[in-house]
């Protein structure tokens, strides 16, 4: 062991702000791996990755370590701690190897004298990819107090070159004193030395952010979100803190979540009253009821796609329930019995005093700021209550919107344009070590695909012609035909952008038949389409769903009324082109799957921190 | 009128990103007010705050356009639009007087000769405080279409100095070409020339922003929010983005609102019903069944043309079946004596198949990220399904929180007053028009007061010397006596610091008792105090409460068995101190009552673009 008067200790590395150690980025994170900061004492915290033991030959116990032996315990894919049962098991079920291996139980090859062993730690305080060895004399800690996977150190000591020659680390911390020891409880711990698949680490998302991948993913997500706010601050646009209750739908369409304060009294109402009157037939015809409700709902999510099967759906309800009313109508004049029905909720006791919803979109809202201020946006979570048809969706995912008056679609498209490229550059120039690691999972380095959505001139197509592109595809067979009218889906979008079969670039279609878009987007002047576009990159798929408003009160006013929708909910915002009006444009971006297209990872629950999907919102 | 040969064009002032047009920031926002920009042509966009007529004398008209009179039509105070009917009886009500001119009907000073009228127009695209003068010579446009308030114009005309001297415009436009009119509907447009109430403007969360108080109040929000991502980047913080949905209770104490998607079948029935809880009699509704049914069969007929209808028309049917349905069993429920009532809640059948909540603190999603990754942040909003008791609170709320490992209570505390300052500078920089604007409602210029915030150095007191200094006032006897143990209220906070009486900076009180705080606070060594803190500032109050949370897992779970919490829910709290714990701490920031402080207003309503209060969420 080095003595310290051997130790040439420069000036000390510069601290973490608001703790009293040397970020790991700080050391391993510059361009020679650290090496010029031999020689200097730190303090430095984080958690073991994976662990050796290493013991040194006897002759080099005690004295300088550059010639020790690293003993590595076990295979290479061997953890360092116990694995928990039910991880086995799922190792098992995927097919993959155990061996059993504690370090303190290991033994060691022989031929090595068996001294005193030193713990050699990979530790990462998650400021970078990379890990810093640290080593650990037993004389000062007990190695298998530090070596568990997960355990949490911090520790004082002198950076040195690595006591054994090895390519992987120009520097590696010889401890001098442990400071502090978060232990881990081996049988309880999820995570291990190997890497564990990303379904297994959904249900334990408050570990997840120590694995090397989700602490890149976090750190892209990061980069992304500063490199939006600096975009808009750079642009002259305002943030706009929209709010998450609403009364007004954006959509007319999607599946809302109700917020509300009335459940709490019904639980309590319940205490009091049990009573539940059976009726076998009419049951019957009433659960019938109920999953033809549900048949109903679910097809009305794809009404665009298949409105016969809707029709019938709708029809076979009504005959339920006439079938229904017909049997009530029997019973009754057979029975008086008592019967148990819900009272309506009366929303007036609520806490808003009518109903209440959790935001789907907040552009609407943020029309009203842009038409005051010129240029907002905005950046908060948005939901659905609707059960995912893709693993891009889940119930609450955050958007970034924006909105510009004095626009038009064309301005939009430049923006989205101009804005990808910005966050993609910022992305590749941050987090480079984190998009490399990325890249081992990927079929290319995601730097390139990065690189080339920002030197690419985004391709621009109608939706007019991007169906006619398709329809001329004779190679492959679409699950749904592409027509004049259907909406583009992702197989659709997979085949022209995702093998870069038609195109090579990020695409804007745009030009959207009317009915495929909502009430709000410009009606074009052939009364067809409307002036909405959206930004489709290979893989990920639509990143950004954008459009120029509907900035004439008559036009808007007719396309409420053709839709149905509720007029006295849009009062406020046909009030936006009562006075004052002008032409204005943005755009939707969907946070989430912008990250899910950087990581290259392929479902969006894995990068979002605590992911909410049907039937699942633990923590 | 000079001709375009006479103006000197100068090359084209910075066009405005994303919309062709010139933001009036960069005419009037100049040191100079844009004096120096005078001969050159832009095209502006913007609403009209206020207008006047100018009559050029005969000799003039057509001329150059330098010696003008201009007519102020009425009086200072006078609107130029029509006042609203319910406005002008609040006006009543709150004593201000009214005359109603409207300027195309105004009488112009005797001895100026009638000729052709000139609109002088001020105008704001919201990008600054200043309007800019707009000049639009009859010949151009009727005066009467565009002086109206909140009119939207797009304009394209040439920099020149104000026809007439004057002290408040270094420049106006004179418009040679009028693009776009976004006409107002006088008797209905809310806003006017004259400064209205913000009670008042409540009402138009949609119109609000276009009034120099709240596009300021925006501009401000927009500059802090700018500021904490700034704070948190150049401090290697990441940005973690927390879920709303929750079923984690971050104190165990907040009324919360639950999420749910059970509600959504008696909406509709509410739809049908016509709503009001006007009781549809059940022959009514058997009689629109058969109304509904016809309908239908019409439109199968046709349902190749129009499936939309077809289905729609189902839809209603399907509604009415059901409306009946639960008619017929009121009546008969009714009719036999029994109570109706509700059913119970089977929460299996929700979207999350369990209840879940809006999250009312995201720390303890943020400590799970922080013991992986060191320093993070979140910004988003959170609730409380509280009616507030004072003008602060509103049911959803925008937070900025932090977490740090490997930091303690002093370490927040430092984190603390180094954000408040650098947030407050940034504002100072960035926004001093605006704040010089809302210095006018305040007693003191509020830019001193941020100043004084940046410069002084926080002091610190424990929550014991607070409440002894406060026991010692004898000039003044508090609603709620101050004891040992009872927290400090508004009112002592307002004695202390609001009159600069005790303390003259922001103070940080620390160390509260453990009673006083959340279950998650790191119990100090006297058993009875605990490490959190408050940073209190004059006027607003506590802005920041923070802590240094519970890293030890025995202390942890024998507050939660003490405070009977449902441990079940906190499991995954515990398993941070199982596995790896480490010392960590925190804050979070009301981030509403920072702009409440920089701007000086007193409801938080009038800082929150789309508040939501108890009994209130429009829009």
């Amino acid at each position: 062991m080095a003595s310290e008067q051997q130790v040439v200790v420069k000036n000390p590395v510069t601290l973490c702000k608001y703790s009293k150690r040397v970020s790991l980025k700080t050391i391993v994170g510059s361009s020679d791996g650290g090496l010029e900061l031999a020689g200097k004492r730190v303090v430095i915290g984080g958690w073991v990755k994976s662990s050796n033991e290493a013991a040194l030959p006897a002759q080099e116990v005690g004295g300088g370590g550059s010639a020790a032996a690293v003993v590595t315990v076990g295979s290479k894919d061997v953890g360092c701690v116990e694995i928990l049962p039910f991880f086995r098991s799922l190792m098992k079920a995927l097919g993959g190897s155990q061996q059993q291996h504690h370090p303190s139980r290991g033994k060691l090859d022989s031929g090595v004298p068996k001294m005193p062993p030193t713990a050699v730690l990979q530790v990462s305080d998650g400021s970078c990819v990379a890990t810093l060895q640290v080593r650990v004399d037993s004389s000062i800690w007990r190695p298998s107090e530090i070596m568990p996977t997960g355990t949490c150190i911090v520790v004082k000591g002198t950076l040195q070159q690595p006591a054994v020659k090895e390519n992987k680390h120009a520097i590696e911390l010889k401890v001098e004193k442990v400071i502090h020891v978060g232990a881990v409880d081996q049988d309880k711990y999820p995570l291990s030395k190997i890497r564990l698949p990303l379904e297994f680490l959904r249900d334990f998302p408050h570990f997840r952010p120590r694995t090397t991948t989700v602490a890149s993913v976090t750190r892209i997500r990061n980069a992304f979100t500063q490199a939006a706010h600096t975009f808009f601050m750079n642009n002259g646009f305002l943030y706009v803190q929209l709010p998450v209750i609403t009364t007004t739908d954006c959509e007319g369409l999607s599946e809302k979540f109700q917020v509300t304060t009335l459940l709490r009294k019904e639980l309590k109402k319940e205490v009091i009253s049990t009573g539940d009157s059976v009726r076998v037939s009419l049951e019957t015809v009433k659960a019938s009821i109920e999953d033809k409700n549900k048949l109903v709902e679910e097809l009305k999510i794809k009404s665009e796609i298949n409105k016969e099967k809707l029709i019938s759906a709708l029809q076979d309800l009504c005959n339920a329930y006439e079938l229904a009313a017909q049997l009530e109508a029997r019973e009754k004049a057979n029975k008086s019995g008592t019967l148990v029905i819900t009272e309506r909720v009366d929303f007036s006791d609520d806490f808003f005093s009518h109903q209440t919803y959790l935001t789907v979109s907040g552009r609407l809202h943020l029309e009203s700021y842009a038409c005051a201020l010129g240029n907002v946006y905005s950046f908060g979570p948005r939901f659905r209550a609707e059960k995912p048809d893709s693993k891009k969706q889940v119930a609450e995912m955050w958007m970034i919107e924006l909105e510009m008056a004095f626009s038009q679609l064309e301005d939009a498209m430049k923006c989205a344009e101009d804005f990808l490229k910005f966050v993609c550059e910022w992305a590749i120039e941050k987090c480079s070590d984190d998009l490399k690691f990325l890249s081992k999972r990927a079929d290319q380095t995601i730097i390139d695909r990065l690189q080339s959505m920002v030197s690419s001139s985004f391709e621009r197509v109608t939706y007019a012609e991007a169906v006619d592109v398709l329809k001329q595809v004779k190679d492959k067979k679409f699950e749904k035909q592409i027509e004049w009218g259907v909406p583009l889906s992702e197989e659709h979008e997979r085949y022209a952008y995702g093998g870069d079969e038609i195109y090579k670039s990020p695409v804007i279609i745009h030009n959207y038949l009317k009915e495929l878009k909502p009430f709000y987007v410009r009606l074009n002047d052939d009364g067809r389409t409307v002036a909405a576009f959206d930004v489709v990159v290979p893989k990920a798929g639509t990143l950004i769903r954008g459009s120029q408003n509907e900035e004439r009160f008559s036009v808007l006013n007719t396309r409420i009324k053709e839709q149905s929708l509720p007029k006295k909910q849009y009062e406020w915002y046909l009030d936006l082109r009562r006075h004052g009006t002008i032409t204005h444009s943005g755009f939707s971006l969907m946070f989430d799957l912008l990250v899910l297209y950087a990581t290259d990872l392929i479902d969006v629950r894995d990068v979002i921190p605590f992911p909410r999907s049907h039937g699942k919102a633990n923590n």
